[in-house]
Protein backbone atom coordinates (compact mmCIF):
# COMPACT_ATOMS: atom_id res chain seq x y z
CA UNK A 1 0.00 0.00 0.00
CA UNK A 2 1.18 3.76 -1.09
CA UNK A 3 -0.42 6.28 0.86
CA UNK A 4 0.12 10.01 0.90
CA UNK A 5 -0.76 12.67 3.49
CA UNK A 6 -1.35 16.06 1.16
CA UNK A 7 -1.34 19.04 3.55
CA UNK A 8 -2.20 22.09 2.30
CA UNK A 9 0.38 24.20 4.36
CA UNK A 10 3.65 25.70 4.10
CA UNK A 11 5.71 23.46 6.38
CA UNK A 12 5.55 21.05 9.67
CA UNK A 13 6.36 22.68 12.76
CA UNK A 14 10.08 21.23 14.38
CA UNK A 15 8.31 19.78 17.15
CA UNK A 16 5.71 17.04 15.54
CA UNK A 17 8.58 16.49 12.28
CA UNK A 18 10.04 13.95 15.37
CA UNK A 19 6.91 12.37 16.14
CA UNK A 20 5.85 12.15 12.70
CA UNK A 21 9.64 10.79 11.59
CA UNK A 22 9.26 8.38 14.34
CA UNK A 23 5.86 6.70 12.50
CA UNK A 24 7.10 6.82 9.42
CA UNK A 25 10.11 4.90 10.71
CA UNK A 26 7.69 2.15 12.56
CA UNK A 27 4.95 2.31 9.20
CA UNK A 28 8.24 1.04 7.16
CA UNK A 29 7.20 -2.17 8.08
CA UNK A 30 3.50 -2.22 6.61
CA UNK A 31 3.62 0.39 3.84
CA UNK A 32 5.07 3.16 2.08
CA UNK A 33 3.79 6.13 3.65
CA UNK A 34 5.28 9.86 2.94
CA UNK A 35 3.62 13.32 3.75
CA UNK A 36 4.01 16.51 1.17
CA UNK A 37 3.61 20.27 2.26
CA UNK A 38 2.49 22.41 -0.22
CA UNK A 39 0.56 25.55 -0.90
CA UNK A 40 0.45 25.07 -4.93
CA UNK A 41 -3.20 24.48 -6.04
CA UNK A 42 -1.35 23.28 -9.78
CA UNK A 43 0.69 20.40 -7.29
CA UNK A 44 -2.66 19.82 -4.63
CA UNK A 45 -4.81 19.02 -8.15
CA UNK A 46 -2.17 16.96 -9.70
CA UNK A 47 -2.50 14.85 -7.01
CA UNK A 48 -6.02 14.87 -7.37
CA UNK A 49 -6.35 13.81 -10.57
CA UNK A 50 -3.81 10.32 -10.00
CA UNK A 51 -5.64 7.17 -9.63
CA UNK A 52 -5.70 6.30 -5.56
CA UNK A 53 -8.84 6.42 -3.22
CA UNK A 54 -8.69 10.18 -2.36
CA UNK A 55 -9.75 10.58 1.51
CA UNK A 56 -10.50 13.95 2.41
CA UNK A 57 -9.72 14.57 5.95
CA UNK A 58 -12.51 17.42 7.10
CA UNK A 59 -14.40 18.08 10.72
CA UNK A 60 -18.12 16.81 9.75
CA UNK A 61 -19.77 15.27 11.89
CA UNK A 62 -19.60 11.31 11.16
CA UNK A 63 -16.40 9.94 12.60
CA UNK A 64 -14.97 6.49 12.66
CA UNK A 65 -13.12 4.35 15.51
CA UNK A 66 -9.43 3.08 15.15
CA UNK A 67 -11.00 -0.51 14.40
CA UNK A 68 -13.05 0.76 11.99
CA UNK A 69 -10.36 3.30 10.12
CA UNK A 70 -8.31 0.08 9.97
CA UNK A 71 -10.86 -1.81 8.03
CA UNK A 72 -11.71 0.38 6.07
CA UNK A 73 -7.61 0.76 4.86
CA UNK A 74 -7.75 -2.81 3.95
CA UNK A 75 -11.08 -2.49 2.30
CA UNK A 76 -9.38 -0.36 -0.02
CA UNK A 77 -6.40 -1.83 -0.85
CA UNK A 78 -8.28 -5.27 -1.39
CA UNK A 79 -11.60 -3.50 -3.54
CA UNK A 80 -10.38 -0.56 -4.46
CA UNK A 81 -7.11 0.76 -5.01
CA UNK A 82 -3.22 0.34 -3.25
CA UNK A 83 -2.54 3.90 -3.54
CA UNK A 84 -4.49 6.54 -1.04
CA UNK A 85 -3.87 10.27 -0.62
CA UNK A 86 -5.18 11.56 2.49
CA UNK A 87 -5.97 15.58 1.83
CA UNK A 88 -5.55 17.97 5.39
CA UNK A 89 -6.69 21.97 5.09
CA UNK A 90 -7.50 21.09 1.15
CA UNK A 91 -11.04 22.33 -0.25
CA UNK A 92 -12.34 22.02 -3.68
CA UNK A 93 -11.24 18.44 -4.75
CA UNK A 94 -12.64 15.26 -5.82
CA UNK A 95 -12.83 12.78 -2.84
CA UNK A 96 -13.64 9.17 -2.50
CA UNK A 97 -14.77 9.66 1.15
CA UNK A 98 -14.73 12.53 3.75
CA UNK A 99 -13.15 11.38 7.07
CA UNK A 100 -13.24 13.25 10.26
CA UNK A 101 -10.90 12.65 13.26
CA UNK A 102 -12.60 15.02 15.63
CA UNK A 103 -15.30 18.14 16.29
CA UNK A 104 -12.10 20.11 17.25
CA UNK A 105 -10.20 22.38 14.93
CA UNK A 106 -6.58 21.11 15.02
CA UNK A 107 -2.79 22.85 13.80
CA UNK A 108 -2.15 21.06 10.41
CA UNK A 109 1.08 19.82 11.88
CA UNK A 110 -1.23 18.20 14.57
CA UNK A 111 -3.70 16.68 12.61
CA UNK A 112 -0.81 15.30 10.45
CA UNK A 113 0.91 13.36 13.97
CA UNK A 114 -3.00 11.97 14.86
CA UNK A 115 -3.52 10.88 11.04
CA UNK A 116 0.30 9.26 10.94
CA UNK A 117 -0.28 7.60 14.67
CA UNK A 118 -3.96 6.52 13.33
CA UNK A 119 -2.62 4.44 10.49
CA UNK A 120 0.19 3.05 12.55
CA UNK A 121 -2.43 1.95 14.91
CA UNK A 122 -4.01 0.87 11.69
CA UNK A 123 -1.60 -1.45 10.72
CA UNK A 124 -0.83 -2.88 14.43
CA UNK A 125 -4.65 -3.89 14.70
CA UNK A 126 -4.75 -5.64 11.35
CA UNK A 127 -2.06 -7.44 12.34
CA UNK A 128 -3.26 -8.39 15.56
CA UNK A 129 -0.11 -6.58 16.89
CA UNK A 130 -0.24 -4.89 20.54
CA UNK A 131 -0.14 -1.44 20.59
CA UNK A 132 0.97 0.55 24.08
CA UNK A 133 -1.37 3.14 25.01
CA UNK B 1 -7.17 29.23 36.16
CA UNK B 2 -5.31 26.38 37.31
CA UNK B 3 -5.11 23.51 34.95
CA UNK B 4 -3.62 20.27 35.29
CA UNK B 5 -3.89 17.12 33.06
CA UNK B 6 -3.54 13.95 34.52
CA UNK B 7 -2.41 10.95 32.74
CA UNK B 8 -2.56 7.28 34.05
CA UNK B 9 0.59 6.39 32.17
CA UNK B 10 4.24 6.81 33.32
CA UNK B 11 5.80 9.28 31.16
CA UNK B 12 5.40 10.55 27.60
CA UNK B 13 7.45 10.03 24.80
CA UNK B 14 10.31 11.93 24.09
CA UNK B 15 9.19 13.46 20.87
CA UNK B 16 5.78 14.74 22.27
CA UNK B 17 7.17 16.43 25.24
CA UNK B 18 8.64 19.35 22.74
CA UNK B 19 5.31 20.00 21.56
CA UNK B 20 3.54 19.98 24.83
CA UNK B 21 6.65 22.25 26.48
CA UNK B 22 5.66 24.63 23.45
CA UNK B 23 2.03 24.87 24.22
CA UNK B 24 2.44 25.54 28.17
CA UNK B 25 5.09 28.63 26.79
CA UNK B 26 2.19 29.51 25.26
CA UNK B 27 -0.11 29.17 27.39
CA UNK B 28 2.02 31.13 30.39
CA UNK B 29 0.08 34.32 29.45
CA UNK B 30 -3.09 32.84 29.88
CA UNK B 31 -3.26 30.33 32.87
CA UNK B 32 -1.06 28.33 35.02
CA UNK B 33 -1.13 24.74 33.17
CA UNK B 34 0.62 21.76 33.97
CA UNK B 35 0.54 17.87 33.13
CA UNK B 36 1.34 14.91 35.38
CA UNK B 37 2.07 11.19 34.59
CA UNK B 38 1.79 8.94 37.72
CA UNK B 39 0.14 5.25 37.72
CA UNK B 40 -0.29 5.53 41.90
CA UNK B 41 -4.05 5.16 42.21
CA UNK B 42 -3.24 6.65 45.38
CA UNK B 43 -1.63 9.79 43.98
CA UNK B 44 -4.76 10.05 41.02
CA UNK B 45 -7.42 9.88 43.85
CA UNK B 46 -5.82 12.42 45.84
CA UNK B 47 -6.40 14.43 42.52
CA UNK B 48 -9.46 13.36 42.60
CA UNK B 49 -11.02 14.55 45.77
CA UNK B 50 -9.24 18.02 45.28
CA UNK B 51 -11.74 21.09 44.89
CA UNK B 52 -11.68 21.34 41.63
CA UNK B 53 -13.98 20.86 37.96
CA UNK B 54 -13.05 17.36 37.07
CA UNK B 55 -12.82 16.61 33.22
CA UNK B 56 -12.69 12.53 31.81
CA UNK B 57 -11.27 12.33 28.95
CA UNK B 58 -13.13 9.41 27.31
CA UNK B 59 -14.24 8.16 23.55
CA UNK B 60 -17.93 8.36 24.02
CA UNK B 61 -19.25 9.99 21.18
CA UNK B 62 -20.57 13.34 22.40
CA UNK B 63 -18.12 15.52 21.53
CA UNK B 64 -17.40 19.63 21.79
CA UNK B 65 -16.13 21.66 18.33
CA UNK B 66 -13.04 23.88 19.84
CA UNK B 67 -15.70 26.93 20.35
CA UNK B 68 -17.67 25.12 22.77
CA UNK B 69 -14.41 23.82 24.35
CA UNK B 70 -13.52 27.70 24.65
CA UNK B 71 -17.04 28.33 26.09
CA UNK B 72 -16.96 25.47 28.73
CA UNK B 73 -13.68 26.26 30.03
CA UNK B 74 -14.66 30.14 30.34
CA UNK B 75 -17.70 29.11 32.13
CA UNK B 76 -16.07 27.02 34.44
CA UNK B 77 -13.80 29.64 35.61
CA UNK B 78 -16.71 32.05 36.13
CA UNK B 79 -19.32 30.17 37.94
CA UNK B 80 -17.94 27.11 38.79
CA UNK B 81 -14.06 26.58 39.76
CA UNK B 82 -11.02 27.96 39.09
CA UNK B 83 -9.28 24.80 39.03
CA UNK B 84 -10.14 21.86 36.47
CA UNK B 85 -8.45 18.97 36.26
CA UNK B 86 -8.42 16.75 32.88
CA UNK B 87 -8.00 12.92 33.12
CA UNK B 88 -6.86 10.91 30.87
CA UNK B 89 -6.15 7.44 30.33
CA UNK B 90 -7.92 6.94 34.19
CA UNK B 91 -11.43 5.06 35.17
CA UNK B 92 -12.96 4.88 38.58
CA UNK B 93 -13.35 8.43 39.61
CA UNK B 94 -15.61 10.80 40.11
CA UNK B 95 -16.07 13.39 37.46
CA UNK B 96 -18.03 16.62 36.62
CA UNK B 97 -18.14 16.24 32.97
CA UNK B 98 -16.68 13.90 30.19
CA UNK B 99 -15.03 15.57 27.60
CA UNK B 100 -14.44 13.25 24.04
CA UNK B 101 -11.88 14.33 21.37
CA UNK B 102 -11.91 11.88 18.75
CA UNK B 103 -13.33 8.45 18.68
CA UNK B 104 -10.31 6.98 17.46
CA UNK B 105 -7.90 5.85 20.20
CA UNK B 106 -4.81 8.18 20.79
CA UNK B 107 -1.71 6.61 22.41
CA UNK B 108 -1.18 9.16 25.92
CA UNK B 109 1.51 10.86 24.69
CA UNK B 110 -0.97 12.25 21.50
CA UNK B 111 -3.64 12.91 23.62
CA UNK B 112 -2.17 15.07 25.88
CA UNK B 113 -0.97 17.25 23.17
CA UNK B 114 -4.27 17.13 21.54
CA UNK B 115 -5.22 18.71 24.35
CA UNK B 116 -2.93 21.00 25.28
CA UNK B 117 -3.45 22.14 21.82
CA UNK B 118 -7.22 22.44 22.40
CA UNK B 119 -6.29 24.41 25.72
CA UNK B 120 -4.53 26.94 23.50
CA UNK B 121 -6.73 27.24 20.92
CA UNK B 122 -9.60 28.08 23.45
CA UNK B 123 -7.59 30.74 25.61
CA UNK B 124 -7.32 32.11 21.33
CA UNK B 125 -10.42 31.93 20.95
CA UNK B 126 -11.81 33.60 24.24
CA UNK B 127 -9.63 36.55 24.07
CA UNK B 128 -10.33 37.10 19.83
CA UNK B 129 -6.79 36.19 18.85
CA UNK B 130 -5.96 34.69 15.63
CA UNK B 131 -5.07 30.93 15.55
CA UNK B 132 -2.49 29.67 12.97
CA UNK B 133 -3.88 26.74 10.46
Amino acid sequence: MNITILINHKKLDKQYINAISEYEKRLSRYCKIKYICTTNSDQINKYNTKDAYHILIDYSVNSMDSVELSKKINEIGLYHNSNIIFYINVNNIKYDEKLSVSQMDMSCDLLTTVMFEQIYRSYRILNNEPYHK
